[in-house]
């Protein structure tokens, strides 16, 4: 029961290029605030920035075989996405295993389980978002499933879809959505620059997008401080 | 029912500015071990030092509608507190507003949920204390409050208060006994520089200060190893 | 009934010395995936890497003051150890313990509660490994044990075991076993020098470690993707 | 510095009497959504209801001492509120303790900390509210202070303020609103009486509500499934 | 982009029918061991058990409005699944919601939020599945979506899946795999009947399970304890 | 390397029967508060309580086979302690081998990992403390220990140890250890009774244990509310 599956179809490269540079937290809004993953996730070191299509892998608890298959289903830009089918801390990945990656010029890990070796992994610049940063030794004993849909934390990843993943977290976009979102998160940007130089400027927000006529509708009173008993 | 206070008093200014490079740990020691926000409040970087007047907001789960309205009262050298009225880890606060805060010379922000655009901050060198690094949009639907008291991470802050943070935490200084706490912690770091040289020149904290007597009246025994079976 | 043990059997100076540049993870491994302490023990700083014998010291909850009767027990070299008798976060430790340790020459701190003054005893390059960073206070006023076996984040320390610990964490390894874990953890990081270097010509652990016929004996399957519906 | 505070100022005992049968969730949406203690604090048997004046104990970390004090504050009908000053699961109380406040009528027990003797107290029916059940003993060595204002569970507490607490937690009523709160809770329950008979017979909150409107407004779509491919 | 889906398909209500009495372990396992939501998921009193089609419903953080919205989409027999769509322990769910759902015949609730009014609940006897237990009031502001996929407590549930749920928590079982999975639930049941007689005539599972070879197969040592030093 | 211990050591049959009725809240203060397993270990089902010899058992995280190993070695009267070697709640317990244990004659079991069936339990009156519910399945591929002294819930458990569990909690006496706690338990409870007495006769814990000269030495002030401003 446990499947490989091969040759996924992957977000288009030209679209991954640009990514470069847009955040998490933009693409999440620029996509209607879905598909953050918990804020568990965190990179193990600052800063970092990539985005890349999925290749999942599912694996048992305490048990890092999987991740060995899932290497080789690895290309050039990909971003390994990795979680047990239950909660587990483990130490699923190493230096040993970072460095297959880095050599097929995988993107980065994201990894819903432990990491380890982060002292050699981050002289090396390989990134990855992981729940803990623990040594706890795996096993290889039960199979999972490469490149099937899985949910990690809290999020469904399809194979292929685009991953973005920085200082903030890391968020997912369907893959045929990751043209739309590129445009809307272009646009989000361009109006966040603009509004950054007015902000700089000493304007507010509450000018700037309107706000104080809906605030007072709501019931919003301002009162001065009586004088000091 | 919402309510922004405005002109609150503020700690007095001259004081503020004489606790540059005090502690947290001295002056929650110097205050009689109170005021101590929860270890859950992380600086977004290290090092980082800040002190200052709060200006609170109250806002709602996942909405950070208010925030915008609290930047308005907010003057050079303040520090904004911020808490939801049930635990949230949304990202309430992002580059957008920080730009804003900075502007306007605010010091700082306390903030009681999450925190997003974190490398963007980090560089703007704008300090940030959060319970999570997440960047979960928010919503601008529901009222709060701005400069009422406040619990922010287990402690009643008051508008006006004394803020300080840095990379231990943060600590609460009531208005009022900021004079005080600035005298106790001042005498505390003279004497624990004097402690310190005597520290490094090896002598011992049992010796320096007079616990070997109450340690043997309580009962501590001393046994030597007995030799290897 | 409270004991401070003198003089304890520590493990072997020239075996520490030995350690250096050994990482936990291998430790772990080395010795059959074990002794490793939770995870939520981490360094305040990193990159970190200690390795010496254990001083143990049990201390009441909220009560630091077995922390001034262990540090005369430590030697040049030492880690201290030091586990509260219930789940306590409180900032045990701070600046002048750490100068008086540092001036023994101890070689760090295992500790699992909460540290205070990070950004000092950074500077001073003590390194740390603590479940919180966290300022309040302790009282002295309930004696404890130096040097009598105890748990810590989940592992039994005897006085003068191994401890090794960095970015990834701590494990205690066993006195007597110092030794041979020495020598398992050379044998480990042989062979994986030598499978680094095959991993970075580009070959795949699956082959290297001879895994394909073992997943396939156990059900794996490889497919293709169908084409697009 | 510790202080008891004696002849506090309840809220007023014939109101109390008329809170009997008001839920957690009524008096706390009947006041504004204000003033519920955190989710953490669950009774130790259930079902349970009770309220009354708030008597404030703070005590140390893993120091019981300042319960005994408090104790002889506590009156026929009031409410026993004690926080340890920084976070502490330790068994603060138990059946002695409990025997005492059973004795001198007390209703019950909101502690932020641990509870043990459950079978016991169970048994003789005086309820509590804690953070866990656990038997770690306490020592009986620092002061605090009974009858100030403290922060409990993320709320803060003053003396003589109106608590109510049943299956579902926790709420805190300033004294001087606990008149406007009752009405307020009285005329929510009316409402929902009137509500709950229209439900029970099949009518919908969307209707009863009018809610649609605003939804649609909003731009919620109703679509149909499509038929199966 | 909000949006109802209607008229979804169901499993097949004959099929539900016969999971009455079949124990969410029992199913997880006869599926693969798949399926079984975060154990956080608990039941608001035991014992209890239901099985029925999934209605799903996402939320915006502290805000029901949806759940509003779902009630009517409910048909005799279903399990309700909503999610806020970031953590969220606030109370979504009490009385009077469930005095509708009860009254059109839904079978239960699976919250990954918070639920009140849990005396009243009870009472009338319509089973809740939540990630806490609290009051804190909600707001009715932003739309979400109902009948749409979502993660639920880390796993994927898509409207008309089966769910089941007891005293050891909830499983989700695709629709169209329901009736492979009941048989596959009997078989075991049927199996684990056989080997409950054996076990309780004082059988052990390492021999009705052939495990002694394998077990020393794998090095399994039986050694005695030494006499007494 | 993995190893069965057989005929272990036990604490003495006679001594255990005497332990009937002693809570575990006695057991922790009569040997001078130690041996308290963490308060995440909690019953099933309440009221309950259990004591005997402890069988020991390792497993690897995920993997409950040295669970089926351990059964053999459990006697009539034994309670099995058991523990992964890395933080995991996976199902290793449910109805089949709790018949087992129950056939033998086991008198309950402390597991720091998840339990399942407990319906099923419950019923067959088998007493489990564990640190979840939760039913995910495991495999039987990996060896660990039987009869190894091993930490449970952050507590050193030698085989043939005393356990002791209740409402409150667990903990564990040494072995050579139990006539003298069963002694200090006993005068304990005595003492008890005769406080409980004076206290349901409206006696105070401040009076009865002379508590008063020693708070007055230490600085505690009484003092009056002020009259209403």
């Amino acid at each position: 029961m446990s499947v490989v599956v091969r040759n996924i179809r992957r977000v288009d490269a030209e679209l991954v290029e640009k990514y470069a540079g847009i955040g998490v937290a933009t693409v999440h809004e620029a996509q209607g605030r879905k598909g953050l993953l918990a804020s568990y996730m965190r990179p193990i070191y600052r800063p970092c920035h990539i985005a890349g299509p999925a290749v999942t892998c599912e694996m048992a608890p305490g048990d890092n075989w999987m991740l060995h298959v899932a290497i080789e289903q690895c290309r050039q830009g990909d971003i390994l996405v990795a979680s047990p089918t239950s909660p587990c801390e483990d130490g699923y990945f190493g230096e040993l295993i970072a460095t297959q990656l880095k050599t097929r010029g995988v993107a980065g890990l994201i990894l819903e389980a432990g990491c380890r070796d982060v002292a050699e992994i981050t002289k090396m610049n390989f990134p990855v978002w992981s729940r803990a940063i623990f040594s706890q030794g795996t096993v290889k004993e039960t199979l999972g499933d490469v490149n099937l849909p899985l949910v990690c934390a809290g999020q469904l990843i399809n194979p292929g879809d685009l991953i973005v993943a920085d200082d903030d977290g890391v968020v997912v976009v369907r893959r045929k959505q990751a043209e739309d979102v590129l445009n809307a998160s272009r646009e989000r940007e361009d109006k966040e620059a603009k509004n950054r130089i007015r902000y700089a400027r000493g304007e507010l927000s509450l000018d700037v997008n309107n706000m104080r006529g809906k605030l007072l509708e709501r019931g919003l009173k301002y009162v001065d401080t009586p004088p000091e008993e």
